[in-house]
């Protein structure tokens, strides 16, 4: 292999008792558990021990599909994150949030809370939110077009970066003597009117321990990699191959380099849904005894609906239809779809082996073997240019991050590939990122306050 | 004094290091711990050690003031209230949320997901949020008139309470075997088109333990107090004397009945500064060092633009202008304007007296002496249809609640007029109220799942 320096960076997906869409159904699982705090504190713990950068939840605003398939429903995340930080000192803690059904001062003020809450760990995830479902949750009768999405978006992060810096560092000053607690000429208020929000007033909170959260980004559409581009400090996406995720890689980071940030300044981590046994056989029974617990008539309607297609036109042993609607005229999750054809089309899949493969990742790299092999399949894609680090989607939860926690962290940490101990505090800290300074403060960046 | 059956309820109304504005001047006080989770989190813990029934949190989404006067901004309350939730196992945890400027589907959404991490304890106090400074952080010129903002309350309350009520308690069904996780049948879309929303479907979320957090209000306008007696389970109030707070209570409890609801089923709370001293002449001196602390030019500014007028027509030592605009032309917090005026006239304060008792508890009661006196004092209003508890608001903190907890209720449970152990899990447990049966469901209210 050839060398790289450095070490990677590792995030824990947290998604109810597993990704895999059966998980919930194996005997060891509970089928509340995921709107169990107690769950999740178990998992951050976990995730902790292993030194993980960060946990991350997704999320949308919306009950998706029959509540028969799996268990449904979700805490909402920066609720959840914010229980987890009570029982944790240094993992980061990424919620999603929405651009499209939130308001910036709600959400700016929720992220720079949570960060205040747990001494400098929040992130947030920056989605559009597809679906229609979701878009009539909120005053709409249909999905705003996806270029009006990613306008949005690029506009409710400039506003809520503007909130977050619109106290200085040093505004407070708790001068009790004088009768002065703060200096308002320090407080910048953004006066802010743009195309989608006008928002005039400072934050009503003192800037966060981060200065703002850890931006991240996850869609892959054209327009969701040039928001990346521009604002992302990590990038979660879905890659099947080597050379896919290097292609994406590279794309991500030149063009990072071409709106004038350092590429290094954006860590993209590719997902993994390992499934790991003792022996490679324990691995890919237990891989064959989720696809069984799939039940294939949910994930047909829901396949048809991201295909933008019937469900009678799917036949369970068959391949995809030939003819199919073209991504420009979908105005869902394009780069979702896309992922999803070119994989059944590369490995002419079934439906019910397309089925298979979205049940256990949703589209993202599945990888069943030991944990030398998966550490190997983590190190192949480090040292090629295709990550800095993985998203880790353990099928079931808690025994599938518990066995990547104490079997595959070890032979990274003794590679040289894994932290053995937090460095930092902060969750930028983690992923060696700096504060950024404020700016509407001449001058470098003013240092973290130690909480 | 005439009997009254039952016992009285007490909530801990938690604001920075107290609720006198100077108290951050104290040598006791950090001047920073309003934004500091651990400061909370030993306030929660003193409550809970008090058998309080809940603790409260205002909230409006806007900078106040100039930051000069007093510690400003505040951790976003359902943020803050989570992590109070972590270290307690009983207290109630009441959030202000603003119907103005949040949407239903996340709200409603938010409070669930406490409700669910805290095992039942949530608590909304629902405000339509004064002021043209919010309105401008939220898109808007100006604020919406009074009775729009009440108007589009209703609607998100009763939206709000569909979402709450879109699962049947019984809708997650967990069947491994038949893998079946729950029963579409009984999940319960809104499809709500209404004046101000429109919300097609379910929540993402199961039932809460408590069905749907505690509602509480706090406005006293006109509109305020319809809108408490069709939805509000608590009612927190700022009255100045008992003839005032018997007139409020009875008022209110007959608006309840006159909508067809339980008057028992709505619990007034009226506000009480507690400044206690071991000694009367004590708490005198140390509500008198509090009010020598208070900057009045801060204090004139704020007054002026709650009445309607220029600050240079306030003189900090003669009495309130003869003439003043109506409290019809004022869109703002009406209840709170009439009671500055009320009281400024009925004991003739000139402009710096009234500055001195604001400043103490901004137009609550404030009340000084010896724990007897303030135990007498709750006595005297809850026997005599004033109260069926009180909103305690210690002008310093923590040691205000520390004095209350530990010197006022152990006389009140002597008295037999407050717990001496938490007979129930849940908020609505503590205010003896029931949970609330499902309104998409036939037949008697479910009993509580147990945690």
């Amino acid at each position: 292999m050839s060398r790289r320096s450095g070490t990677l960076h590792l995030n824990a997906f947290l998604m109810g008792v597993g990704h895999h869409e059966a998980a919930w159904r194996l005997p060891e699982s509970d089928p509340f558990a995921h709107t169990d705090v107690a769950h999740f504190q178990e998992l951050a713990r976990i995730a902790e021990r292993g030194k993980l950068d960060s946990l991350f939840l997704a999320d949308s605003p919306v009950l998706w599909n029959n509540v028969g398939r799996r268990p449904s429903g979700a805490l909402e995340p920066t609720v959840l994150l914010t229980a987890l930080a009570g029982v944790t000192r240094h993992i980061g803690l990424i919620a999603t949030a929405s651009t499209t059904y939130n308001e910036p001062y709600n959400l700016a003020r929720r992220f720079a809370s949570v960060d205040h809450v747990s001494g400098g760990r929040a992130g947030w995830n920056i989605v559009t939110t597809a679906g229609a479902d979701a878009a009539r949750n909120f005053n709409l009768d249909d999905l705003p077009a996806h270029r009006d999405r990613y306008e949005r978006a690029a506009e409710f992060i400039d506003v809520s970066r503007k909130l977050w810096d619109s106290w200085a560092d040093d505004a407070p000053l708790g001068d009790k003597a004088a009768g002065v607690w703060g200096d308002q000429d320090r407080i910048f208020p953004p006066g802010h009117v743009g195309r989608f929000f006008k928002v005039a007033g400072a934050l009503n909170l003192p800037r966060a321990p981060q200065g703002y959260p850890l931006l991240v980004q996850a869609g892959s559409s054209e327009d969701g990699k040039e928001l990346a581009a521009r604002y992302a400090e990590a990038v979660f996406t879905a890659q099947q191959t080597l050379a896919e995720a290097q292609a994406f890689y590279a794309d991500l980071k030149a063009r990072t380099r071409a709106v004038g940030r350092d590429p290094d300044g954006i860590r993209i981590l590719p997902g993994i849904v390992p499934v790991i046994g003792a022996t490679e056989a324990q691995a890919l029974a237990l891989e064959d005894e989720l696809d069984r617990l799939i039940r294939p008539e949910y994930a047909k309607r829901q396949l048809a609906t991201t295909l933008g297609i019937p469900p009678d036109d799917l036949d369970l042993d068959r391949e995809l239809p030939a003819e199919l609607p073209d991504e420009d005229q979908i105005e869902g999750a394009k780069s979702r779809r896309t992922l999803i054809v070119t994989l059944a089309r590369r490995e002419r899949l079934t439906v019910r082996q397309l089925i298979g493969r979205l049940g256990g990742g949703r589209g993202h790299r599945t990888f069943a073997g030991t944990p030398e092999q998966v550490a190997d399949a983590i190190e192949d894609w480090w040292h090629h240019g295709a990550a800095d680090g993985f998203n880790i989607m353990p099928p079931v939860l808690p025994s599938g991050l518990v066995a990547f926690v104490d079997h595959v962290v070890p032979i990274l940490q003794r590679r040289g590939l894994f932290r053995t101990e937090y460095t930092g505090r902060t969750l930028r800290d983690h992923y060696g990122l700096p504060r950024p300074a404020n700016q509407f403060q001449s001058g470098a960046a003013v240092p973290v306050p130690v909480p």
